[in-house]
């Protein structure tokens, strides 16, 4: 997607450098990174300066292939473990990223020569990340057909192309919408405590040339009981077999009110989100994260530095948790690279090309 | 109510002198602030470091009797005119300013002597504070009936004693059911835009030894969901004649996840906040307050200044409705100080002898 007017993925390879933005810096400054081996990689991964599972992933792939890159003839198997491990510690929570690593592992040993391997890796590598980017934009083309001109969308937290290679899950419809001649109006959530929608969402819509405005969270019922929003999009972070989709603390709010107003609600997400093996969404655990999320803000101040401040008295205390469950029944639809589906109707995703494509769930 | 262990109310008169809890540096530092004229005291409500409905009437009344105390025999009754409109001026949509000025207005041209007069308006002044008292320590002891040992409350905003003269309206029934010996768990929402939920609410609870945790506005739905929550209890700046409850934006979302969950939601106010002129919600109109509130927060930095900080792109464009109107329908019961009705039998409040008070609606 368009940054200043100039097309860009989040992570992508450039000779024998991995280069991604910056996305610790953003929305205050864009700057691109350059990783020029596979132990800067796997920092910049752990340090999330690449974040959310699609960039990751890629990121992991890149990093692999920079691994067997520097790979010496001499100790060519063990460089090839040990780079591999460095990569799977620096997120060990991130499905994406084992699933990178392997697939590049898988090539690397399966060439014949040091340098059919390396290219092997390459070729992998590029294969994961435009995979990546093919289902988001399959995504968005599936959900623009939900969209109708003039379309006013609310959309929750960060689900867009930064956090993924290209496109995104919840914002991809919209793009695509965009591109093809419609005029659309997103609200987006500020998503406190870490406020990826004021800060990321926000950057991605007005790089896109988007008309959108942030509204607190607590301003979503307003505009949802006025019906002055027609459709709500967001990401997930795992879809239950079920169909209960657990994402961003505050999606289950925005569900529960936009049902009650009569308004859509659809889930945007690769195949791989799906969870066959999770039956529901009380099967899943909701992480509880620092409390320092909540009682602090981070924001660029008069000087132009980024800074935390702290919002509550000094004893204050928080609780944090970062996502929340979603009931199926509050569900329209769920948004696929291979069509939307009834969140009772998943099994139908599941047979789809995407499910049983790269990306797949270990 | 107790800021470190000693009783406070937010505003009170001290010789001829008013002095007040300076709410603008809340929650960072406790000041109080001394104003030994009318013109101080005016300037005081104009730049609200005294803020809340029952508080500014409370303060206008005593800067009112701070007036009578300087007004030279020469002319007195100009002085008595002039100083009304000072005070009139600070803050021109404050219903109980203007009641409270009139009041003392009144009590002033009805003495015999100028000695007279000031002595009548100085009661004049305290009665007003008292029956705020009164009122909402009425409406903690209807409120806490409601509340059983060792339940879990929400709330919303500030409705505390910070924005009266003393208890407060959503928390009074929390502050009288821990004084009668019940134990409660408060989850305070941050409440952005504003975050009075994080500055204020937890200051309060904090004084008076209430357990509690800061929420960010989009994790109310979550605790609600798995019923760790057993009521909530809001404020209100307006509640039509039809029961429908005006209050801070997103009280709607949570009255309404509240009712899908079937947990009880109370609104707890003085009978004056009910507006007979007012049919329903529709006819509330709702302030779209400055965007800068949603873009930008403020908070004490790592050097212990109070700063404020830009969270989002600088291009970025917010909508900011300060307040929502939450139907009838959702609301459980209205908490007054002479008694719990529900919202369609609010013409029972409107006879109590509250609503026939003091600080009657002009």
């Amino acid at each position: 997607m368009r940054v200043q007017g100039i097309p860009y993925r989040t992570v992508w390879a450039e000779g024998d450098s991995v280069k991604m933005i910056n996305q610790t810096l953003l929305p205050h400054r864009f700057e691109i990174v350059e990783l020029s081996n596979h132990r800067q990689t796997a920092e910049a991964i752990r340090t999330m300066i690449v974040r959310g599972a699609g960039a990751i992933g890629a990121a992991a792939g890149y990093a692999m292939a920079q691994v067997a890159n520097e790979a010496p003839e001499t100790s060519f198997r063990e460089y090839i473990e040990a780079g591999a491990r460095t990569i799977q510690e620096t997120r060990p929570t991130a499905q994406n990223l084992f699933y990178a690593v392997n697939s590049v592992v898988e090539a690397i040993f399966g060439a014949a020569t040091t340098a059919d391997a390396r290219k092997a890796a390459k070729e992998m590598a590029g294969i994961i990340a435009d995979a990546d980017a093919a289902e988001c934009q399959a995504i968005g083309e599936q959900g623009a057909a939900l969209i109708k001109d003039g379309a006013r969308i609310l959309t929750h937290c960060n689900a867009g192309w930064l956090a993924f290679v290209d496109w995104g899950s919840a914002l991809a419809p919209i793009y695509a919408a965009v591109r093809g001649g419609k005029s659309v109006f997103v609200y987006a959530d500020e998503t406190r405590p870490r406020c990826q929608g004021a800060m990321l969402t926000a950057w991605e819509l007005q790089g896109e040339g988007i008309p959108h405005a942030i509204i607190a969270d607590n301003a979503a019922g307003f505009y949802l009981r006025r019906k002055e929003i027609d459709l709500v999009i967001v990401g997930s972070d795992r879809i239950a077999a079920n169909g209960d989709v657990a994402n961003k603390i505050g999606t289950y709010e925005k569900a529960v009110v936009a049902k009650e107003n009569g308004i859509p609600f659809y889930v945007a997400a690769p195949a791989t989100t799906i969870d066959t093996a999770c039956p529901d969404g009380d099967s899943i655990p909701i992480e509880e994260r620092d409390e320092n999320e909540v009682l602090t803000i981070t924001g660029l101040n008069s000087s132009g530095v980024v800074e935390r401040v702290r919002i509550s008295h000094p004893a204050a205390r928080a609780y944090n948790p970062a996502f929340d469950v979603t009931p199926a029944r509050y569900v329209t639809g769920i948004i696929t690279g291979s069509g939307t589906y009834a969140p009772g109707r998943l099994a139908d995703a599941i047979s789809s090309p995407f499910f049983a494509g790269t990306l797949q769930r270990s």
